[in-house]
């Protein structure tokens, strides 16, 4: 399987995540947005994902919760400023359990030898809240959200 | 007339501008999203502004256009992530001559007494981004419009 790769860079205020996936960017993007495959990926295995909106249009909202055993809920919003299939998502996104932290989130999708090469970059407002985000275990979260994500590709 | 401040340090992706009002934040936050006030004070005032669109709520798009004497229009939209009057908006900036390149702006009001101090923090998806924007003449264009919209607020 493909490994994740993170770049953190001391003193900046973003964290980049890049991964390779085995698919065109067409099948890699309906995974990245279907809201029926969401709750297949995205988080931690952990949780149960609930897609409560996931209108994925240029100007369109969104709000997935995170549910763990116990029935907590965690819930995550933003808006999105661009949707341009296959290429390219451009996001806002808000963990309502730190709210007012808002972060700014890029996905692009590029075909290379017939595979997917995945950067997503989340520039964050302040260098504390980035360093924060790191500090709550986001790589592992992530790590596992990108092996999640390679799973339901594979489906496709 | 109050000074607008800029702190702008070397190798951030950020730009914060900061400026006291001479009113409530009520009035300031009038001023900043009533659309039919926008065009008295949004950009330098070598431009006429437009508003396109201006859903100035929580999940809300926007888009304003300026014109300059010889009728060349110069676009820019997003998204509003959160809009809480009197306090704080959160937002997206896309500049349609440079496309694809995507700020997040946070704009808060503070009430001290009875002025309004304002901050408006944009942060770039990169410090080249955010460098480029700083030697388009940013800070000169930004003055401006904080004078301009001071002008707006006594008017209030």
């Amino acid at each position: 399987m493909n490994e994740t790769e993170f770049v953190i860079e001391p003193g900046r205020q973003d964290i980049v995540v890049k991964r390779v996936f085995d698919a065109s960017p067409d099948v890699v993007f309906q995974a990245f947005t279907d809201p029926k495959l969401i709750p297949n990926w995205w988080g931690p295995r952990r949780y149960s994902t609930v897609v409560d909106r996931a209108e994925v249009h240029s100007g369109g909202a969104w709000r997935f919760i995170n549910r763990d055993a116990e029935g907590n809920d965690y819930g995550f919003h933003g808006v999105y400023h661009e949707v341009a299939a296959p290429q390219r998502i451009v996001q806002t996104f808000e963990f309502e359990g730190m709210p007012r932290h808002v972060a700014l989130e890029t996905a692009t999708f590029e075909e290379v030898d017939g595979k997917t090469r995945y950067v997503g970059t989340s520039v964050f407002q302040s260098v504390e809240d980035r360093d924060g985000m790191v500090q709550s275990g986001m790589e592992e979260g992530s790590r596992e959200t990108m092996d999640r994500l390679a799973e339901v590709v594979a489906t496709l």
